[in-house]
């Protein structure tokens, strides 16, 4: 057993390891200071021994500093902590931030023994000032001594900016001959966006599986739930996708129906975490899958998808409960794509509102779906057989609320 | 003399044709009904003689009637008349919403006596619904009588929808021996965004002008205006940029510094339109200007400007009247150009606010330009030489309060 996990353990008393909700991880949260209210702002998540890890990185070219070391860090494919912060996003603070980061991972490595080539850093909240590193130092013995096998619902918390509701699911499968547990916890909120957002989110497994094939997994999986989703079509500097896997179910090498378990499994969770992303947006008050049926090319669905779902004319008109379908006939209409409008049919539900292009009078009957909290918005421009589905919310005063005034 | 100028001036009695806004041209406007409200929807104008023509239409793929009708008719360079409608923008309305416009085309070039193909059509309003054709057939006689040489002021306000007041701009300068006039009105307020929007915008002018210059010098000017605004990122059904060039000033053919004459004369007119667009954007309390300097190349400097000017947060920061330049650096960073974060410095008017994508800590001074109606943001990313400038507006509580109920 690692010398680092005795050393965890010996702070909690009586633990069974069997009562852990992952087993072989822990986790702690505590509030540091960096968020003057007093909240959680500081989370730890530990694996008893190193754990594979694959992850998945913000493509914003104005990276923060825990995006920078993490992705050098990851290289190596080991991971045993994640040190997570929230309240300061420590992006656009130079050298120094990453000089920063660097001497929190060391600092953790040192209190846990590992190496610190085994911690990485997440960091989430405002840009461009820098962390309270003494706050932050003088806290780190006290987070490390608070870690627990039933720590992770308050991570859950400890991550959140503008959330207003933690996000966590937790699923078990028998696979490889082993009960496995696959535990994933989110925060969104705003920026968020295909190709990641102010999105941090933490998958842990104790599945045994091999490097390579978990990176693959997570890529298509990351790309079926996190990249169907937006709020507000805005990117971060500190998005982070992390899966560690720590093997220890101790479960036989994975055979092609095993991975196809796994990957049913893990596809699900992060689904259901992306859509409590939408769920939770800035101000959202509706969650809308956007379905385009009938493109030429997955590329020409996507266009349209993206058009429509990051529309503001069409994500008001949601929000206030407008069957407004011309708004989302010129988002189909601009998105690139080259649709033929007199193909193009349009449902809500399962209501039709507009066919070939031409709207059928339906407004009074599509009006009560629009009412419900969760309803569907079906494309389908009838000119080939590629699909996609992205998730979105509406545009309200909420939104513009709570960001015309973040920062006071 | 055109006979069907005869018919026109016959009913304006006493009318001195140096009086006239722009020489040979009139114009009339009512109310037909397509409005609820009994406010003008209904707008002529009209050329004593055949005109030269050169017109920008919107790229959306779903496109109105009118525009379908108009775009075919301009091939031939003339046009005498265009029958502008607000209130309803006859789009996906099929076959039959192209039939209503080529009817209203049609009574139009009778009761004027021209050429139907010198007719064009305009419509702006709402999408999806067909046009009240007995109404403004029964208007028409009514709309023709009232073609005044002062009539302009008045189209300026019917075409309105959300605009909150009507926009036009009017220059004259001695060009090729003769005093010409320009005059352009345009309606903007949503879906603004570069490549048209619900904008329309029509350019009158006496100058004498070849047909492919008017054209040339048109696109130009389009570009360097309508094209580098943006509201909310929004694309129409309905967009079109018309200029109508009669020849009646009878000035030389231009020579080359004559033509640089016009054009500054044109794009001097044409860059206050569309900041007038801007500035009565749907719930706009900011006018900002987006410039980019330092950057590799053209299309790099455009990604980056409309990225920023786009954001959902940057711009309900702006309404907050927050300095949130971390939004900005997200925007920068995600816009696609490849830039590099320790390069780009950042100013609100002559105030630095982040240098070497590190934060000056002026917040404090800035605040004090955000509380200003217009401002500048500028943004070196001190790689290149090449610079551009958008204009922008704030997201405002208002924004969501219009798009919400515009239809109800």
């Amino acid at each position: 057993m690692n010398p680092a996990f005795v050393v965890a353990v010996k702070n909690i008393k009586g633990v069974v390891e069997d009562k852990m909700l992952v087993p072989g991880f822990l986790a702690s949260s505590i509030a540091s200071g960096i968020k003057a209210n007093h909240e959680l702002d500081l989370s730890l998540i530990y694996s008893e021994v190193p754990a594979n890890v694959a992850a998945v990185f913000t493509t914003n070219r104005i990276k923060a500093a825990s995006i920078l070391l993490s992705k050098r860090r990851i290289k190596n494919g080991w991971c045993q902590a994640v040190l997570i912060n929230s309240g300061n996003a420590n992006a656009c603070t130079g050298k120094k931030g990453l000089e920063d980061a660097q001497r929190l991972t060391k600092l953790v490595s040192k209190e846990l023994r590992i190496s610190e080539r085994l911690v990485l850093i997440s960091s989430t909240g405002i840009i461009g000032r820098p962390l309270p590193l003494k706050r932050i130092e003088k806290s780190l013995p006290r987070l490390i001594q608070s870690l627990s096998p039933s720590g992770l619902p308050s991570t859950a918390r400890a991550i959140m900016t503008t959330d207003t509701f933690p996000k966590m699911e937790i699923k078990r499968e028998r696979i490889g001959g082993r009960e496995i547990t696959v535990l994933g916890i989110v925060k969104g909120a705003g920026m968020i966006m295909p190709r990641l957002a102010t999105m941090l989110s933490f998958i842990l497994t104790d599945l045994r599986i091999s490097p390579p094939l978990l990176k693959e997994i997570l890529r298509e999986g990351v790309e079926e739930s996190f990249h169907q989703i937006t709020v507000d079509g805005q990117q971060s500097t500190n998005d982070m996708v992390l899966v560690l896997a720590n093997g220890r179910a101790q479960n036989e090498t994975l055979l092609p129906r095993s991975v196809e378990k796994f990957k049913a499994l893990l596809f699900d969770l992060l689904g259901k975490l992306a859509k409590m992303i939408v769920k939770d947006g800035e101000g959202a008050t509706k969650l809308v899958e956007i379905r385009i049926k009938g493109a030429r090319s997955l590329k020409e669905a996507k266009k349209v998808a993206f058009s429509v779902a990051n529309s503001n004319l069409v994500k008001t008109a949601f929000f206030g409960e407008e069957v407004n379908w011309g708004r989302i006939m010129a988002a189909v209409g601009s998105s690139g794509a080259k649709v033929l409008s007199d193909h193009i049919d349009i449902f809500f539900d399962e209501i039709m509102v507009v066919k070939g292009g031409i709207g059928k009078g339906e407004e009074e009957r599509a009006r009560v779906i629009l009412k419900k909290p969760e309803f569907l918005v079906l494309i389908n421009l009838n000119q080939g057989s590629y699909q996609t589905k992205v998730f979105t919310s509406d545009l309200s005063l909420g939104y513009v609320e709570v960001n015309s005034s973040y920062l006071s």
